[in-house]
């Protein structure tokens, strides 16, 4: 499937595990062509200017057809100084951990949350606090809690960092009361919320609900999309649109005025593809492929997995996350799982301070739905194979 | 010349100011045809694996036809493990200040030095300290007192970075008895280099000396390269060598392990032209055309400026540096530049703590020879229609 001297892999590759522990698109799906037709494209149409130091926000054809989209499906559409270009979310959270937060701040994530992520931040003088978070996701009473948390102990509580459509591992999505308010306190509380929003094209049953960003009248929403989940992971191509200052900040920054726009090459390659119209047209070919892969794995966990297991219905996204009967440990679970032939992440993965012991998370983007069924199925078994008490 | 919605500019187009100001390749020499048919080919071999997340330290077939390449003209080949892509040597310089400094820590730079790295580390709580340069680049004395400095202050000299190899702004190389003297001082100081070696291709009279990474035995020193400067500025592709220490704790952090390998996309565009054989031919273009051009700019000063000016001669890179006579102010002298039609940056913008200011750097890439001898001849007219002492 992969070939380990250009993929990313979590191990050595073993053609009998089925491994839904991998977050990735799955390669078939992937715009190989399209992106054959764009390169060309982009090369003939901007010649030496796509080769050149890029602008630092970002090339403005690119930037011009995100406009547009966003406006098409967000809750509003940002004017031109609101949004930049920047490498992919991961880059960008490193970009904005640089410029918007200072040693011994304390960076507010959701428990749990997108595991990676934490790790960005952990490569930095910071403090971690969570926020609990329940089947509807980030709890706006528990956010209230950990500001003042903060506060009573004398720390700075700098950002908060979520996931809040097609979450990052649970799949929930906060209703628009919960978004609302989470806005609110946050801008209350003077703290600036670093918004992941890379999963809300990939939507299965009703459009996403608006970003925290689109509801956001005071400026502390800073959102990061990307053209990684929808387009190529490889490209490392994203986009932030924010309040224009801090835009501004980002766009004056030493790293952008010393190396011009984030990957300008990329960028412009994604321009082309975009202008054509094929972003539409692989957009839409992922939603039916993924809602098909999504369907046919929760079919098949109900089928296969005992009783007492809970199991999420996401809306978007990657991810079905599982609670298992109590006494089930899943990072336990993982070994037989794996002699059983299908692999996972665990639930604990995704906690800061303990927690998720008895939970896992499914990724079903990168196998076709008999491969998914089929996982379902040696997960059940694995799971019957060892009673909880010993899991 | 510039498309400004697509290319970072400093400031509106004149079409009739010959801008020595800018450090950038001329975009009439870029590999438009060359990329064109690079990016084709890889998509064609590596299809989805170039859009999957990209291997943490690069694609394998570029890091392999480095290592031959480096071999070639540097004074060590890597080792499989001690070589990674990044994203260009800023991008670089940012993960390597996240990953290997702590806050406080001080950063020993070259006077003058990089003008825009030094923006990089002000985005940082970093202190930044100078050591002393001469016609013969960095002074070891100076970087013994400058270490010796900061002991007896208390603070702790983290790492130096420096531009050794033609350097940014003065063209200067080390000599191999400074170079092998920094590299010892470093090391016993227990203070890493952080060395910017971007230039060492763009080579006109004579091979460039060897990189201070490759006379390193002690695993002090982080090389950034890059294909900016060879192949185009907009790639941000560059790479680093490094102990395989220093290489595995940037391939194993948290910004890699979220994203993959940075710039993955455009790393393996530019593994397919560089394996096609075209690399070499751009850099032999490149070396021509540079060569040309330097030479054309130095005739030109030293038949347009006026007697007291003292003109280096780079044996490779992008910049000349010019000493004018006591009393003149290049800030100041800018002004009356530009209402003749050229421009430049004033040396004062290359040093953290005063001097430079009768100091100027020319960028001699951009321009054909024709408009270089035209810039030289202006700036000569500048400098006599303001004496001295008015400028």
């Amino acid at each position: 499937m992969f070939d380990p001297s250009l993929v990313a892999l979590r191990g050595p590759l073993d053609p009998n595990l089925i491994d839904l522990g991998y977050g990735y698109p799955d390669p078939a799906l992937l715009p190989v062509e399209a992106m054959q037709r764009a390169s060309a494209e982009a090369l003939r149409r901007f010649g030496s200017n796509m080769l050149s130091y890029g602008a630092n926000a970002g090339p403005t054809p690119l930037l011009d057809w995100l406009r547009v989209r966003l406006g098409g499906y967000d809750g509003r559409t940002p004017a031109p100084d609101e949004v930049m270009t920047t490498p992919g979310n991961s880059g960008a959270l490193d970009q904005l951990l640089t410029l918007f937060t200072q040693p011994g701040d304390v960076i507010l994530v959701e428990s749990p949350t997108y595991h990676l992520a934490i790790r960005v931040m952990r490569d930095r003088p910071l403090e971690l606090a969570t926020v609990a978070a329940d089947e509807g996701g980030l709890r706006p009473d528990a956010l209230d809690e950990a500001i003042s948390r903060c506060m009573h102990n004398g720390k700075c509580a700098r950002a908060l960092y979520c996931v809040p459509t097609f979450n990052n591992p649970t799949g929930a999505s906060l209703d628009l009361a919960r978004r609302k308010a989470i806005v609110d306190i946050a801008a209350r509380a003077g703290i600036l919320i670093f918004e992941d929003d890379v999963y809300r094209e990939l939507t299965y049953d009703a459009p996403a609900p608006p970003s925290l960003w689109s509801l956001d009248e005071r400026g502390v929403v800073l959102r990061m999309g990307s053209f990684s989940k929808t387009l190529a992971t490889g490209l490392r191509v994203g986009w932030l649109t924010a309040h224009r200052d801090h835009i501004q900040r980002i766009v004056d920054g030493g790293l952008l005025d010393s190396g011009g726009g984030h990957n300008h090459f990329a960028a412009c390659v994604v321009a082309a593809l975009c202008e054509s119209g094929e972003y539409e047209t692989q957009v839409d070919k992922l939603r039916a492929a993924y809602r098909e892969r999504r369907d046919a794995l929760l079919d098949a966990l109900q089928a296969h997995l005992p009783a007492g297991c809970v199991v999420r219905r996401p809306g978007g996204g990657f991810f079905v996350w599982i609670e298992l009967p109590d006494g089930t440990n899943t990072a336990r679970l993982l070994l037989t799982a794996e002699a059983h032939g299908m692999s996972f992440l665990p639930g604990s993965r995704f906690f800061l301070d303990g927690g998720g012991e008895d939970a896992l998370r499914l990724c079903f983007t990168l196998y076709a739905p008999e491969a998914l069924a089929a996982a379902a199925s040696r997960l059940g078994n694995a799971l019957r194979a060892t009673p909880a008490q010993n899991v």
